[in-house]
């Protein structure tokens, strides 16, 4: 691997926001199940408005065309999801990972204020959404703790109503692991469907999927445009994409550790590990131990983190810290590490990350679990304007102005000055007529 | 008009979110513009590609096309907003403005937490973003206020850098209260530039636009649209469209009063006023005051304010509040306005609007200038999942995970086996290295 300094570093770190890439083996699938070379967004288009013409039978049809089965009924039955049942270790598992989430967020500040004061009331209310989307994607293994790290915030935020939506394994079923934690979560709803044709039917309804007031979990490249493309029909939390992990290390960090980090990244599909050091030896030693540790993973996670090492891994040698975390920033990564001698110490220059991890026992791969905050955080550079799933995503603010005749007495003129300004003649003789 | 009630009413104030209505005009200007009938989302994707391909030459060539003019530089000067003058009353008035939305934001709660406890530490920081583009729209009259009811959140967020982007008069020029207001709030960068072309400007960059981190502010159905495409690529902080007020009002309200409300509405372009009252004889009072109020409106804004009522007001009879109440939540109104006898014991009953204005002394003409909160509110149902423009739209959480060995031997097997559940080997092992 290529070792980057300065100018060469700089540019390998600054994203391109241009295009969302697209594998070609993507671009062959779409030719062999449409019969024509289609773009992405065209498919997806063609997806959201089959869904919003022919409901439940499109969700059913695109599930049986692109997930190869037609699920029985489209909603897991009650008794199937109180009958779900995994080993008690991971029930354990389970409980405690939706324990520590839930912990995590009822800390975080999410209410409103009401000033009284002699001219009135002004102030905000904070309110619940009334129906949350749930999107927990697919894949080779059931994604538990996406479901968890999504459905907690929401419920901490107040909201009553959650509906769950999935794809179905090959036999038309969903993973037990996954309807053990919806019924720890108390939650109900699980729709047996995935990808585009699952938000299409979040967002517009369908006669066995209500609508929803926002859609919210990662998934893949369709789910992404998908949701760019309901977006404003209902709400969206972000847009997660391939995931990423940047490690800041000095030389005090442990080469295996470092290395144990990037690989838990690199064996994500499309995953981007990023390393930037200030010690030559560490890279040095790191890379060796990558070598190491990928030939001791089992197949298939060996080639996943192989593919994403030989990929995508960047390698960055910086002159001080002080440099290393100016590279984080511009990087803007999704989990940003800091393996470093006094991690506190640099937390005040982090401006732009998903998430921190700070020290040598808060890995990341914890985070992804068991640690607390979300793991649903922004991709792709987007931590410049997103922030990771939390209580917020889940709430809307509604301003309120109670203001008594004093008050109007005092301000309504300008307010006036400033309608007409405006050219809005009835905006100011609204005000007037009171004054 | 037709009085709605029951079903007929909840028939009309449920939205259909399926598509952006365009007027046959702006398809027409289309035609005219372009040779040929393209939808406004092609135009638009035309206009992305060439600003973000073209860069300045692109931006100036589209303000000629569509603005009529081709400025002689993309950036007011430094001596022109230093130089720009309004008449006393109105410099009065813009300066109270910017103090009351400044002391309103101020309130808002917007701060993180860190909680160190013996397991280490877990948290959220709250970091302002980086840069900021705030869209004012142009038309006939300079949106003075728009500049300050988005910038000034911004600004008490955090944000250092904040470009204005508003689209020049014929003959080229900002409007001198814009650049006063501008001036007021310390801002230096104003682009000489709107439309589609400005949000793309924003959001790639140019050779005299610096690409911005989110994109704030109201624009017609060609800035929506942008803001919609180049989400992803940048921020944006809703998809404000035309406006609406939804009036509830009950046999104590002074009807001169509700029309002259619903008439400061009706006079913006494609607004849409709704009024729900328990009392058969005022809607009747309403509907006469509206004919009068309208007459003795100047023109161009009985035009407007005529066209509004005639094409798309909506007359409610509501059995009693609690049903006019739930009339409101389902609407998900930008405005509701209360006026009825007892307004305040209403509110705790308001699941969804952009704002609420209590009684008879807070009309949202006043709203919309001097009495603090922010004037930009989520438009056309999209309250169900969206909140005025607050410090929260400027400000990111970076969620900080720094626990201990302690804590690791405590919850770092559970998290393990739950990466094992999800089929995530590299996972578990980076875990279980530091165990």
């Amino acid at each position: 691997m290529q070792v980057l300094e300065g100018d060469a570093a700089r540019a390998a770190l600054t994203r391109s926001f241009n295009e969302i890439p697209v594998p070609d083996a993507v671009l062959a699938r779409i030719r062999d199940t449409f019969g024509e070379a289609l773009t992405p967004e065209a498919v997806v288009a063609r997806i959201l408005d089959d869904v919003r013409q022919r409901g439940d039978e499109a969700l059913l049809d695109w599930t049986a065309k692109l997930d190869g089965v037609r699920p029985g009924g489209l909603n897991v039955g009650p008794a199937e999801i109180e009958a779900a049942q995994v080993d008690p270790t991971l029930h354990e598992a389970i409980r405690l990972a939706i324990r520590r989430v839930r912990s995590f967020y009822e800390q975080q500040p999410a209410h409103g204020f009401l000033n009284h004061s002699p001219e009135g009331a002004l102030g905000q209310l904070v309110r619940p959404l009334g129906r949350v989307g749930v999107y927990v994607p697919g894949g080779l293994a059931p994604l538990i703790s996406t479901l968890i790290h999504t459905a907690v915030p929401a419920q901490v935020a107040g909201v009553q109503d959650i509906v769950v939506a999935t794809p179905p394994a090959r036999d038309g079923t969903v993973h037990p692991a996954i309807l053990v934690a919806a019924r720890e979560l108390g939650l109900t709803q699980v729709v047996r469907a995935g990808g585009a044709q699952a938000i299409a039917a979040l967002a517009y309804g369908t006669a066995s999927v209500p609508a929803v007031d926002k859609i919210a979990g990662p998934g893949n490249l369709f789910v992404v445009i998908a949701k760019r493309m309901v977006y404003g029909q209902t709400g969206i939390e972000s847009l997660p994409g391939p995931t990423e992990t940047l490690v800041v290390a000095d030389d005090s960090a442990d080469p295996r550790h470092v290395a144990a980090d990037l690989l838990a990244q690199a064996e994500h599909n499309g995953a981007e590990p990023v390393l930037v050091s200030t010690s030559r030896e560490l890279l040095l030693a790191v890379q060796a131990e990558i070598g190491g540790q990928l030939e001791a993973l089992p197949e298939p996670n060996r080639s996943w983190a192989r593919d994403s090492v030989l990929a995508r891994m960047k390698v960055v040698l910086a002159a001080d810290l002080h440099e290393a975390l100016a590279l984080a920033n511009l990087y803007a990564p999704e989990h940003l590490c800091l393996l470093t001698r006094d991690p506190w110490s640099l937390l005040g220059q982090v401006t732009r990350a998903g998430g921190v991890f700070v020290g040598e026992y808060s890995m990341e791969a914890l985070g992804d679990y068991v640690a607390g905050p979300s793991h649903v955080m922004p991709t792709g550079g987007t931590a410049r304007f997103m922030s990771p799933v939390n209580v917020r995503d889940f709430q809307n603010i509604i301003s309120v102005v109670g203001l008594n005749a004093s008050a109007l007495r005092q301000i309504g003129p300008a307010g006036a000055a400033l309608a007409r300004a405006e050219g809005l003649e009835a905006h100011a003789r609204a005000i007037e007529s009171r004054l």
